[in-house]
Parts: C-alpha cells; sequence; structure tokens
C-alpha cells in the first residue's frame, strides 16, 4: 500500500539539460557538452566527497564540477558568468509532464528528497510553482551524506513518518534507482532512453559523438545488483501505475 | 623523512589502456571505446558500492562495468568472450618507467594499496615480474571499502606500521591523490595529460572526439579542495624527488 510518492529531483522532475540554453550563450558552440561533462562531475564529486568524509552542499560541490569543466575545457570565465550559469540551476524547466502528474496524484502524500542543498531546493521548488503539493522537501543536507548513502534515503521515514515499504521513490537516475531499492524503498526507474534506442545510435558507429557517450554512461540500468520494482518511461506513466496498485 | 613510498596499481603502475588491444580483437573498432565507458563505469560501481554499503570485490565490480559497456553499445558477447578480456585485467603492462623507478627507489619500504581484489592484485604482481621489490601488496579487501574512503588509505599503517606522515603516496588518479591527502598522507600525483594538452585538444572543437572526452573527465587535477604535495609528470621523477628530500 502506498502512502507517499518521493521524487528525486534533478533530472526526474527537473530538465538539467535546460540549463544548456545559459551555458551556450556564455560559450557559444560548448554548451551542451559543458552540461554533459559538468553533470558527471558533479555526481562523482558527490560520491567522493561522501566517501572521503568531507562533505559539502551541493551548491559547493556543482560550482566545483563546473569549475573542473571550464578549466579542463581551456575556457576561460570571470565570476559574473559563473554565477549567472549558478544561478540556471535555481530555475530549471520542469519535465513537460511533471504538473500533470503531480496533480493527478493527489491524495498521497507528494514529497522530493534530493542532493541539492536546502537553499537550492527551496528556491527551485518555489521558482518552479510546484511548492503548493508537495508535503516535504528534503535535502540530504540534514545527514551531511549524499545519495546513495542509506543515511540520505532514511531521511524520507523521518520526515514523513512513513515506512520505505509504503513509499514509492521516483528516479531517472540509474544509481539512485539501486540506492533507494537496496535501502528498501519501493522503486519507480523512468527510462528516458530505451535500449534499443542507445543501441541504434551506436550501431556500426564507434567514434560516437560526444553527446552519444555522455548518454552511454548514465542513461540505462546499472549492474549494481539491484533492479527497480517499476520501470516507466515518463513521469505521466505514473498515475495508471498507482491506480493499478489501488489508491 | 619518507619511510615508504605507496603506488596505486591500476593507471598509476600499471597501463589499464593496454586492455585495448584484447577488446579491439574482440570488437573491432570498439576496442579503445569500450576501455574508456568500462574504466569510468568501473570507479562508479566502487563508488556506489561503497557508498550503499553493498561492497562487491574489485573483480565483481569490473566484471559489472564490462556488461554495462557491452550492453550500453549494443554489442553482444558470449561468457567465452568475457572472461578473456577479463583475463587480460591480470596481465596489464607496466608502464615503461616502472621496474626502473621501482629499482631506484630500493632501500625504502616500497608497496602497492589498490582497490583490487587479493587474487587480482597478487596475479597482477607476479605477472609482471616486480614481486620481489615489494614489502607489500595491500588491497583494500581487507576493509570491504574502496578507495577514497579513509578506512582504505588507514591499512597502510596497519600493514606497513609507518604513520600516514612518513609515507609517500602515489597515483595518477586525481580523485585519489585527492583521498590521500584528506586522510593525511603525502601525496605525488602523476599528470600524464598536461592542462596545456588537455586544452590544445579540445581548442575550438566543442566537438570532441570520444578519447578526447574521456581524457577531460578524468585526467586533470579534480576540485575536491585538497592539493597533492607534489606533482610529476611521470614515474621517473620519483627518484629525483626522493633524493631532493634526502634518504
Amino acid at each position: 500500500m502506498i502512502k507517499a510518492v518521493v521524487f528525486d529531483a534533478f533530472g526526474t522532475l527537473f530538465d538539467i539539460q535546460s540549463v544548456a540554453a545559459v551555458t551556450e550563450e556564455a560559450f557559444p558552440g560548448y554548451g551542451e557538452l559543458i552540461t554533459q561533462i559538468w553533470r558527471i562531475k558533479q555526481l562523482e564529486y558527490s560520491w567522493l566527497r561522501s566517501l572521503m568524509q568531507r562533505y559539502q552542499d551541493f551548491s559547493v560541490v556543482t560550482r566545483a564540477a563546473l569549475a573542473y569543466t571550464l578549466r579542463c575545457l581551456g575556457l576561460h570565465s570571470d565570476a559574473d558568468v559563473v554565477d549567472r550559469i549558478m544561478e540556471k540551476y535555481l530555475h530549471l524547466d520542469l519535465y513537460p509532464d511533471a504538473v500533470a502528474t503531480l496533480a493527478a496524484l493527489r491524495g498521497r502524500k507528494l514529497a522530493i528528497l534530493s542532493n541539492g542543498s536546502t537553499e537550492m531546493l527551496t528556491a527551485l521548488v518555489r521558482n518552479s510553482g510546484i511548492e503548493a503539493v508537495l508535503e516535504a522537501t528534503i535535502s540530504v543536507d540534514a545527514q551531511k551524506t549524499f545519495k546513495p548513502s542509506p543515511e540520505a534515503y532514511a531521511l524520507i521515514e523521518q520526515r514523513l513518518g512513513i515506512a520505505p515499504a509504503d513509499v514509492l521513490f521516483v528516479s531517472s537516475n540509474p544509481w539512485d534507482a539501486c540506492g533507494a531499492k537496496a535501502f528498501g524503498l519501493n522503486v519507480a526507474w523512468i527510462e528516458r532512453v530505451t535500449p534499443e534506442a542507445m543501441a541504434r545510435a551506436c550501431l556500426d558507429n564507434a567514434a560516437l559523438p560526444p553527446l552519444t557517450m555522455f548518454k552511454a554512461l548514465r542513461t540505462q540500468m546499472d549492474e549494481l545488483g539491484c533492479a527497480p520494482d517499476h520501470r516507466i518511461h515518463a513521469l505521466a506513466e505514473l498515475p495508471g501505475l498507482m491506480g493499478a496498485e489501488g489508491p
């Protein structure tokens, strides 16, 4: 019996690629490439800092990952440009089906559990206008570690008072879906790039373009010894999935 | 006063790209690409499993990362092919200057601290003929977690009886150099791709070829709030560095 639906934020409700318009404006020709390298380093740094026991909140990690990306690509920037790009992270676009999905799920407790800092998440949720439908916006910052650490997922029960077995956790990030499942949550993974589409993009083409490369790194289900309970292709499938399970 | 020099194995003493000959033979045209995606997923899985508290040894992680890579690229393989590729991981080439460097450092305690499993490392060290010059080959497996967890670096003192302040740790992996430094070891980072070379490869070329992309992801010093004590460009610089510090 699912009493709460808890969403990952970055890449799940919010389209992190929407920052590409700003990076492209700042660095013409490099916009998409910057967002892709940036995202990978952002994730790496969250995991590495957790393991090193040198936690810093997600805004610090995100800014550091952007600094790495620009340095690495040999792109020079001043603080103003970096501030403008970082500001976009507080105004990411929702996926087109997010608002309707949240509305259709009303009646259950709805929340976000994200690696984002409290300040980032508060701004993001307010700026996107979904504040009213959410019971809680939970930042891992309370535990000073990042997902997929069990301590991060434990925040759901601590904040909502609902046991993991009664929660559906929704994420498009394969590693996040695995981490949540390993912790004991019910998990719906949003597979936005199907294996067939991925294989077609790679077929007979060993010299893959950069964007395909990055999709190869982080869109397919990971081999971490866990499988999500549900595999869907868009947020819009969630109300049907919930309906099939009974209210 | 440096009493021991401890080396990372994969990418530091041993060239993991040397597995590309075998992957290329198995999957013509994809050899180098496979090794690059494989390496990134191998590292990701080691960090993720450590954070998830679902440790499995490095041979399991390495095989799982290879399975992800082949599936993602739409390449079909049977168990024989996978076994043959995995076998190469026990016969990686040493970097050309490794043997002479180890010989020149004799007199100090020399050891390896690696994410590799005891079985993998034992085979690798024996097959490469450097067994005799090493005081110890230390696997993180004893702690059931991977670098850059402090528990992993703590094994050096536990096994060699030498305090972190008296150890020089050598790694070409930026995240490993940062993790070792955060733990309190003296660190020499081998910068095999200079920022100038990286920037040249990226210059005026937003459509970077895959191999440059991967170099952009993992050859430059990371932004993790730590800096190595020494930045060298090859193992061969170590004896000079040690000489300058006194025996």
